[in-house]
């Protein structure tokens, strides 16, 4: 069902979006989840090989995730017909299969997470693929978190790329060296890259027990960078601030938006912390605060940003804009570009 | 409030729907009820027969349903305007009568169904009523039941007159049999009627208890008839396979779908068995099973069918037609047909 | 976000309206609250002034009522810009606050009540906003509440311009003398009158109690005063229906009436006993006993009237008109006169 929401959807559609979490398939065989606005089943074949189909029957356009998964097919629970990784019908049970089918679409898994592809399948090259290094989960110790925002995926960005927001909204994670902070932003290719750095920072007592500092005073550099449409890289560095220690902690995450539909995004993110100093138990009471900050925090304050927005886009609404808008402004820019380039060479 | 969705709702006004089982009014005295988008009020007067007025007070529009019901009349409950029957109001407090009124529609109790006329009062023949002889309750162990489908009505048709879903979406009613049957469809005057014939078939030991086909191979045959708009009748006779044995069961049902707005249904259900071999018994567990795999199979279903349609309809999208689909296409094909008469005739 | 109804919203935009009750701000300190389908935060400045000011920052559109209050000014919850009373953003910890602002809105406190004018600044006169006699505690005994209808504001209106609804929507709170009442309908200044006169009529045992008449008949006058846009008092007056004896009771109820959006209303309501003769036990049980009238007569009615009514306007659909909506009648073309003036002078 189309979003009804009034705000023209402008996806970039030749680009990797995040479907899902590879483990989400164990739980969920036929995972039916909506993306860039079209219904998409997500499976795994009798080989283990993850897969993304439509997953709107032909037929009589019944969800086939409310089918059954049958070995190397995934068979409609309303009339039963099946269906392969390829999108073709493979039986029909009441005639030939013929031309039956569903659109197919490229999907990768890559360290745990799904890539899907929904623009021209030819130009699918796996090694447009973002990396990123702490989904190595031999070096890092890992914790997974999904919410469903109620917000433009282009807010959510914003969101990230603009961590002055810390010192106001997550008190808890900050402390006025935030505000104090240096910042610098560029662009490196179809990257933006903005880096904070707070000099001489007393951490507050729950980052300072995860990143090991004590109570002395560090210098702590977070550069997030955007890969377009809107998957973030934050990194965090942690030294003593004085010269005379030589000890370096820190922390990755990810932030990867996923359009749901026009006012709809799924939000995956990942938190990372390095085997090298981190134990399990620092990491996953340091993941469960990403998440509760990112859940009861950062969620709620988008989602009534979005209310107050209505069907409106942000930018027609003139916002003032401030200086720490920089990053969020450049990757704007930069998707759009991208996103009229590939409306261009459609027509 | 009209219905919001986008689908322009095409209904056959001239037509006798299911306005609500007649027992409903003894538990809800002012049954209001939207149907084809009009707000209705059920009640019975003083006599005890069942009146169909508008549900709106001609004053300020407050729902009638929501007042008193006072021997012949219906009181408002906000100002106290009373209407009876034929939708005159018979008690004004506050000065005359006049011509105060809300419309009035020809409603008929027939079998312990409500039959409501919603277009032209004067072709309101009872004689078009149909007749299903399931419901005479000396000769049938009734039950009876009601969803409300969030899905227009014909899908709801659809999902009855085509019965190869059983195999997929019921598997506790089924068998393979049911795909390897042969199934007919005719047209008899304004009917469609499908008939499904599985021979040699092992009924699943739920139903082999209903119809008391024991352990034996059975002969199964289901034959839908559709009677426009959307009235169906499930027949369905077993007998043994073989030629030795001479017995026959089986059961019938009712599956009255009345539209309630564009994309809401108000699915009225019965089902019968005979009182000359089934006991009250039996009666109440095929019933109670019926009504599950109604509940939690068809109806989610079929909701989730036009979740995925959104606002378009069904034939809009160009489904895949399949040999399965005759009955229901010749139906809908029926169904427009009627109306596109009925609306002629009024311009 | 704008309300999606098909009304098209016409306010009374240079008038006073009830923002709030003055002891709210107690318990919310940062009180967001649409009028006028307007955002707008209402807070105390370190003085205890109360102020008014748009509730949307104007750098990411963030509700300022999830930030903090920071004695004078609030500071936004998303990157901490913070804005004073007159709107002016007064510290912008991520540059110069140039000409960052909210609008900011009159707001006058006046007898526990927070007056706010939304249309041209110039024009609010404090002398403009109603006196309501029962508002000074000192000689009343007074509960407040506060409902949020469902429903345009001119509906909540009509509903106390028409105390005939009395008999038949609150039988607890009428007698039949209600409906054999006398009424008469006034216009003075730009204030609508209707006096409802009960003679010798034997009040119900709840209201006898609190209006201590016993069980001897009495004469009820109970007269509504109409103030545009929508704010409503409603003066009781009780003494005994011979000439014997000579001792006066009664009550006042104000029913202040706010729109939030095309078919969203606050309903702000007040109720009054005099202390001359009243205790303050008896006052609680008649207030709650008005409230839950409020609550679980009159809001049903009228929401369910507003949704019978849908996006149309109740004038649209040609109402059938009679004496008892004189009041309504005339404070509806009273209204439409003001709003019309307005807009002509806008033009």
């Amino acid at each position: 069902m189309p979003d009804s929401a009034g705000i023209e959807a402008q996806f970039l559609r030749n680009a990797w979006y995040v479907a899902g979490f590879a483990e989400e398939l164990d739980r969920t065989p036929l995972l039916g989840r909506r993306i860039l606005d079209l219904p998409i089943l997500l499976f795994r074949d009798s080989k283990g090989r993850a897969a993304a189909i439509g997953d709107r029957c032909p037929h009589r356009f019944a969800p086939l995730h409310l089918g059954r998964l049958e070995g190397d097919q995934v068979r409609c629970g309303y009339h039963g017909l099946a269906f392969g990784r390829t999108g073709r019908c493979v039986d029909n049970p009441h005639g030939p299969t013929g031309a039956l089918a569903v659109p197919s679409y490229p999907l990768e898994e890559k360290s745990g997470l799904l890539w899907i592809w929904l623009g021209t399948a030819e130009q699918a090259d796996p090694a447009l693929i973002p990396s990123f290094d702490c989904l190595d989960e031999s070096r890092w110790l890992i914790g997974r978190g999904y919410l469903g925002g109620n917000a433009h995926y282009e807010l959510m960005s914003d969101n990230i790329l603009d961590l002055s927001h810390i010192e106001f909204l997550h008190p808890s994670l900050g402390s006025d060296a935030v505000s104090r902070a240096r910042v610098e932003v560029r662009q490196d290719g179809e990257s933006v890259i903005a880096t904070r750095r707070m000099t001489d920072e007393l951490l507050p007592p729950n980052l300072a027990r995860v990143y090991r500092s004590g109570d002395q005073p560090v210098n702590r550099t977070m550069e997030v960078s955007w890969h377009a449409p809107a998957n973030l890289l934050l990194d965090v560095a942690i030294e003593p601030a004085g010269g005379s220690e030589n000890w370096r902690t820190g922390s990755q995450s990810l932030h990867l938006f996923t359009p749901e539909s026009a006012c709809k995004t799924h939000y995956f993110y990942i938190g990372a912390l390095s085997r090298d100093w981190a134990d399990a138990s620092t990491a996953a009471g340091f993941f469960d605060a990403l998440g509760r900050a990112f859940a009861t925090e950062d969620k709620p304050m988008i989602d009534a940003q979005q209310a107050m927005l209505g069907d409106s886009d942000l930018m027609a609404l003139k916002p003032a804009l401030l200086p720490i808008d920089k990053a969020a402004v450049l990757a704007r820019r930069r998707l759009a570009a991208l996103i009229a380039a590939e409306r261009a060479s459609v027509d």
